[in-house]
């Protein structure tokens, strides 16, 4: 009976927020309250509702894929993200070297889900059996591991470096794997590939590139293709106005300088004759209303019509109320406004975080500062362990300030030992204030055991 | 790689509707267009946007199992429906024999979702394993056939009558599935008890007493708990104003009188000591407006956490932002009222409907009439079949009218001959005119048969 799905690390992180009300968390992946657009939200909904000819479709039933308009609408977005066309988030240079085949962004192989989570559940679902091998960054996601888990999948975890994968380290699993006998059982990669939670880390075109061509390479060995599912849920959250002109490479400090973060990379979809190996998950809900659950899927076939077929199953079609809001909010240009905001504000905060760890953390803890998303990661001198069960994290919250312990994001994967001096500091939700105090109560901490 | 998981019948249906652009679809389970609560939908959210204080929350993420007030107020809900509080639902004399165990309706065990489509998904992922056994109605709902047999399990079909289960064919079915040792695979039953889908037969309350007190009998032999799933999505489209002082009974045209339905029975909850073996499946969607997607689950321990857990990797929780628009619309009454007229209205058509077809069906076909829900089951004589494959489906197609075969309603058992002579057709949807209409043409297609 469903034992497989254990308690997510998240929901006991939150029980422990909620039982100590001066707490300060800097874990929540929350996205920042003060600047939700709630005006903004009540304007499109006012136009959606405004007439029964508008309202009465956004209140019934819609299509098992997603509203036509919307996914137009998406087509549309997501191919100026790839190609420019808004000033902020125009790809250096890279947009002119090849055409791209119009199918790539169809509308018709767009499916909208209750937010790109959603999307990463359905397609596990659909391209995984039980003890199937999902190849994941190390670290990954927690959430996503939460699935594996779940679907009694297994992880194979792939060295990370500042720009992306380790693709040496990839041929080196996929070939172990071969050796083994288990490439059958490997389906996809999953891969965070902007502002990866939680390192922040973005994946370059080039390493995109190299993904795909070692999973090809493998393919035959397989037997079947080999998909790389890319999770671009932080893609529009980057800070690249505010970089501008300035220091645009963040710096590791303390550690060894691994290479640039470039933000505006290219996604996975652009990559030449691999589209139909590359599923893309993005989402309008963090950059503009987590509350609102919309997010959005392009899929190859066969997998589109596997992934719809399920979302038949378990819920017909995200809500076309919801759908509508975000119809006009593309469409009239509040979306494109709020996220430019947005960055600003992001950009602002990381600045605030990075100014108070600069000033409060040991100077042997290394960090990472990001160059979009909503987290800092640190990494503890090996030997200070910083999990849920540490003496730092246990310290920590008697000082009522929590993150998230970096050893829930990495994989259950007996090839290598699961790091434990690590966390995910996250500016998203918490105030400035908060940001200031918290950081100064962590430093404290992590100074008395450092 | 998700091959189990084949295209529903619904798409092909959908499909065929889209395709001939002047078919009266009598086969979609959509609610009526024209009462959806457009005005009353803007009015609760601009309520919950009109301040950054209200807004705000709605636009952020929640917690997992659903917003604290909402679980409040469906608490409460659903307490009256079984208790009485409205007089249109208050059951017969059925409130006062016992003591309800006030933990049977604690918020603690309410779990909000998008829909109950997505509780039925969730609640079937948790409890079953692939190759295990779900006992349904025969007839039953075909998109719970479809998460059956993506999943990978079997389906035992238990007759249907009147008033619901066969209990001596349940029994037999118990016994025959513990004779051949496949009890240890029953995981649960599931029910549509209120106005089901496809037949809208309401099941009594004795009958679900006699259900839970069967499984109950036969949980020693299966070594686990065999729950009982109850899916009440059509509970509140019930046409008691309309019945008061009127023939009450509905009449089966031209077979047997097997027994009254009786619209206002108590859920299963109420049943004393078995509430721990209940699932309850309820929605504010088909009530309200099916474009908005929340529904909610009564759930026992274990259920309620592995639940809880599986929404947690799908989604994290339902949007917030949908879950305030109940909030609003259930504690400022707009809810209650909109239910109340819309019962009048379906109460209308589907009278609308009864007059059609007593004017144009040949006299030989049998009908069930409603006392709530959207659909009028009709049953052709032996002999003449309806299902997608028939003559008379085809025929109708080409007369530009669409109805659900029976036969689709039906699971996969090879422990009898799939009936393939029946249909759904439903009011729900088409208009006034369409539905004089689609009847007339349909009885039009049939009196050419017979």
């Amino acid at each position: 009976m469903g034992q497989r799905t254990t308690e997510p690390p998240i929901s006991w992180l939150m029980h422990a927020a909620l039982s100590r009300p001066k707490l300060i968390s800097l874990a929540a992946g929350f996205t920042d309250n003060a600047s939700l657009p709630v005006a903004e939200a009540r304007t499109a909904l006012n136009q959606v509702l405004r007439s029964p000819k508008t309202g009465q479709p956004a209140l019934q039933y819609g299509i098992t894929a997603g509203d036509t308009t919307l996914r137009q609408l998406t087509a549309e977005h997501l191919r100026k993200l790839d190609l420019g066309g808004t000033p902020c988030r125009r790809p250096k240079n890279q947009g002119r070297r090849h055409a791209v085949p119009p199918e790539i962004y169809s509308p018709e192989r767009l499916l909208i889900a209750s937010g790109s989570q959603q999307l990463l559940y359905m397609t596990t679902e659909a391209l995984c059996d039980e003890d199937d091998i999902v190849l994941v960054e190390d670290p990954t996601y927690f959430v996503y591991l939460s699935i594996l888990q779940s679907r009694g999948l297994r992880a194979r975890a792939v060295r990370l470096e500042r720009d992306g994968l380790d693709l040496a380290h990839l041929e080196k699993v996929l070939t172990s794997l071969k050796r083994r006998g288990e490439l059958p059982r490997v389906k996809m990669l999953y891969l965070v590939s902007y502002f990866q939670n939680p390192t922040g880390v973005t994946t370059s075109f080039e390493k995109k590139r190299g993904i795909l061509r070692l999973l090809k390479k493998f393919e035959r060995a397989a037997g079947h293709p080999i998909y790389l599912l890319e999770d671009a849920a932080y893609r529009e959250l980057c800070f690249c106005p505010e970089m501008k002109g300035r220091d645009a490479l963040p710096r590791v400090q303390a550690g060894q300088q691994i290479g640039p973060v470039i933000a505006r990379e290219k996604s996975a979809l652009m990559v030449r004759g691999a589209a139909d190996r590359v599923i893309y998950a993005g989402t309008f809900t963090k950059p503009f209303a987590t509350g609102a659950r919309v997010g959005y899927g392009v899929l190859p076939e066969p997998v589109f019509t596997a992934v719809k077929h399920i979302k038949g199953n378990h819920d017909f079609g995200t809500a076309n109320l919801l759908q509508q809001l975000f119809v006009r909010a593309l469409a009239s240009g509040i979306y494109g406004r709020h996220v430019a905001r947005l960055e600003k504000r992001y950009a602002h905060k990381a600045r605030v975080m990075k100014l108070a760890i600069k000033k409060h953390f040991p100077r042997v803890v290394e960090w990472w500062e990001p160059e979009g998303g909503l987290y800092f990661w640190a990494r503890l001198p090996r030997g200070l362990q910083s999990g849920v069960k540490s003496k730092v994290f246990s310290a920590a919250l008697k000082n009522d300030v929590l993150y998230v312990p970096g050893e829930i994001c990495y994989a259950d994967d007996a090839t290598r030992r699961k790091p434990n001096h690590e966390m995910r500091i996250s500016f998203g939700n918490a105030s400035e204030k908060d940001i200031r105090e918290g950081i100064k109560r962590l430093g404290k901490v992590l100074g008395r055991f450092l």
